[in-house]
């Protein structure tokens, strides 16, 4: 009989518990082993909750208890599950976690610590798409070339939504509150920050390389409006927040942000809450993993397949997936100044003569070229909208192109930018 | 440095031993030991080959070699390999396959005769796709309730042309084969065997289920055509040909059949020669995987991740993903009698007065009741092509509707069929 700890009964533990009891004897057929989860740990034990585990609000019950041999770590947060985990591992208890905070800012410091000692971190990626698997395993024989992911369900509902029934950013974001599908305070997963913690763990599973949230490039939707959702129609392309990594040589780059991508790519297809990861190998090419980002059963699942695992297994290679370091110390992280892209720029402009002539001026001055350019007037206002989609220019130019655009006096308010990803 | 030997030197076999030398430093840092092929059997040694590896036409050249650590077996057919395998599982040595027939008629023989001997597969089902992986490791806390998939290339190339450029199935198999994409007799993949052998193989594990090819309804992309296409098309359908497994209580329907499904589900978005599978499970939800089902670097590069899960951590689970017996002596496989489904029919009648009364009335006196219903008039022959959707309806009674109706005098030639899978 393995027994499990779980520090954090909220909807995702009590799925855990619920599933283990539900599926008792698949899994134990599965593990070889039962299973059960003998304590939870809750800050408020006087909150009712839909679970049969006895309930401590002492996490030392669960780290100093000898008898249980795998610790669940579902609290949140990043420095306080970081001591519980350290030490669940001196105590020589197997750590199964879905926090991905906690792994954007710790996951080699755990490697080190952990030793032989399995971490599970399945569900902090994609929920209960089993892409952490995928990676460590499945695609092991590979250079990874590219991974584009939408990996936050939230943005996915809202801008899926924004496409396909024209309603604006701040009529979604309220829908979405309203249906639990985004916090009160939203900017953790608009703002493209929850995103980027998944991509820093899949990076390192991909590359080995050590990057932080602040490394990197992380761009949010909050500035999407109706009419990059109507310029996005017209021209075949979906808008998602993709989280990238992409290697060329020894560089890697790694952001987060709103991309105009074209409805004929798999990734594109990827609408509501669903989350789906695409993923290149120098070998197979390409392969996606679609499914449920988000939820207490699917997010449970994730967990219970790394209990699973390390019950029949052990742990099969070290937390990040390599055995020895590879070439990581050549690896250098593009800044995103580096960025090479087409772009689609939205600008407020008065409605008056030798406007478009200053702002292709300034485009041609910085190196960009035009693809696609449509002005839409609003008259009465004396106030035009440009919308444009460049050819393949650099970020560093785009963004000197769009400081110079702002500070023209015919500008009504900050340029608005998406890149379109190919 | 583990050792590994090749037997069958083709497209997948040199792609193997390439991948393992073109990303050696990559490979070895995630296995932790240097991975190298040692010598690769082949019938025809006069053949020029893209490989560095020593070759041999004796097959115990690698099954006798006590150097060799893993042997990979890419011979095809199915009583020979067995009796390969079965060798070299004697002399300890671990087996990784992507023999898909061997694996559909021995898998359980196989399972038997290894014990803790790891045999990997995982490029036997869906070629790069790991879902092999997935179905025993990232969703083993679920039941599985359904599996849907597109793991045929061939067919799927077809099938997407026939609807994409409205070319009918002679033409399109004409040029699959010419582009290398259907064999000369393509019976296997047209007809759905090869499919039928890979579901087996994902039924196993899902629910530890003992089927042969011969036990399950298997039906080919034979019959379709221009007017089944032109149907589809016109109400929203793709026609595929899917691998299905279903889990109703204790009841496991496993079947292999063209297909027509909605648009809308992610299934029905996966083209041309690519794979892709839906999984459903009573904890997760759908989650789906997707990528290239066929090509020497996609397969060597699942054949490799095998490989190096072996050396990283021998076997974590039995081969087939279940450590203890699991109610399997409880399941039954549905006879396919029992499926429920809606129903396509297209029919080719003389074009005279009362035909449609006498085909409608055997259709209600099976308990059929119609959907939709198309008649299309060549008026010149004296020949009309009526189509139909039923409403849900049950197998037997379609194919005892069937059977009246190609006994009327006013049918031209047999009833084709397609079931409408929700």
């Amino acid at each position: 009989m393995i027994k499990v700890g779980i520090i954090g009964v909220g909807t995702v533990g009590a799925s855990v518990a619920n599933i283990l009891e539900d599926n008792f004897d698949l899994i134990t057929a599965r593990a070889g082993k039962e299973i059960k989860v003998v304590k939870g740990v809750v800050s408020n034990l006087s909150k009712k909750r839909d679970v049969n585990i006895p309930l401590t609000d002492n996490i030392d019950d669960v780290l100093d208890d000898p008898d249980i041999d795998i610790v669940v770590e579902l609290m949140g947060g990043v420095e306080k599950p970081y001591e519980v985990v350290k030490k669940a591992l001196a105590n020589k208890k197997a750590v199964v976690t879905a926090n991905k905070a906690l792994l954007a800012y710790h996951r080699y410091d755990l490697q080190e610590i952990a030793g032989d000692i399995p971490i599970g971190y399945e569900a902090s990626v994609a929920g209960g798409i089993p892409i952490i698997n995928a990676l460590k395993v499945g695609l092991s024989a590979n250079q990874i070339t590219e991974i584009k992911g939408i990996m936050n369900g939230t943005c996915n509902y809202m801008l899926t939504k924004m496409i396909d029934e024209d309603v604006d950013y701040d009529t979604i974001l309220k829908e979405a509150q309203e249906l639990g599908y985004a916090e009160a305070d939203p900017t953790f997963d608009v703002g493209g920050f929850d995103a980027a913690h998944k991509l820093l763990i899949l990076s390192s599973i991909a590359y080995g390389i050590d990057a932080k949230p602040e490394d990197i490039l992380i761009e949010g939707i909050e500035q999407i409006n109706k009419e990059d959702i109507a310029f996005a129609k017209e021209f075949g392309y979906a808008i998602k927040l993709l989280a990238i990594a992409k290697k060329d040589g020894n560089n890697i780059s790694l952001r987060v942000h709103p991309a105009m991508i074209k409805k004929s790519q798999m990734i594109a297809k990827i609408d509501g809450v669903m989350n789906g990861i695409s993923v290149i190998g120098d070998k197979v090419g390409e392969t996606l993993y679609y499914g449920p980002g988000a939820g207490g059963d699917a997010t449970a699942s994730a967990v219970i397949s790394d209990i699973i695992e390390i019950v029949r297994a052990g742990q099969s290679s070290p937390m990040l997936g390599f055995k020895k370091p590879f070439n990581s110390e050549k690896l250098t992280l593009s800044p995103a100044e580096d960025i090479n892209s087409e772009y689609y720029l939205r600008m407020s402009v008065q409605d008056k003569p030798g406007v478009l002539a200053k702002i292709a001026t300034i485009l041609g001055e910085n190196s960009i070229s035009i693809d696609t350019f449509l002005q839409r007037s609003a008259s009465k206002e004396k106030v035009a909208t440009l919308l444009c989609a460049t050819h393949l220019s650099n970020e560093k130019d785009i963004q000197n192109a769009i400081k110079e655009i702002e500070s023209l006096d015919i500008i009504k308010k900050s340029v608005a930018m998406v890149r379109i990803v190919r």
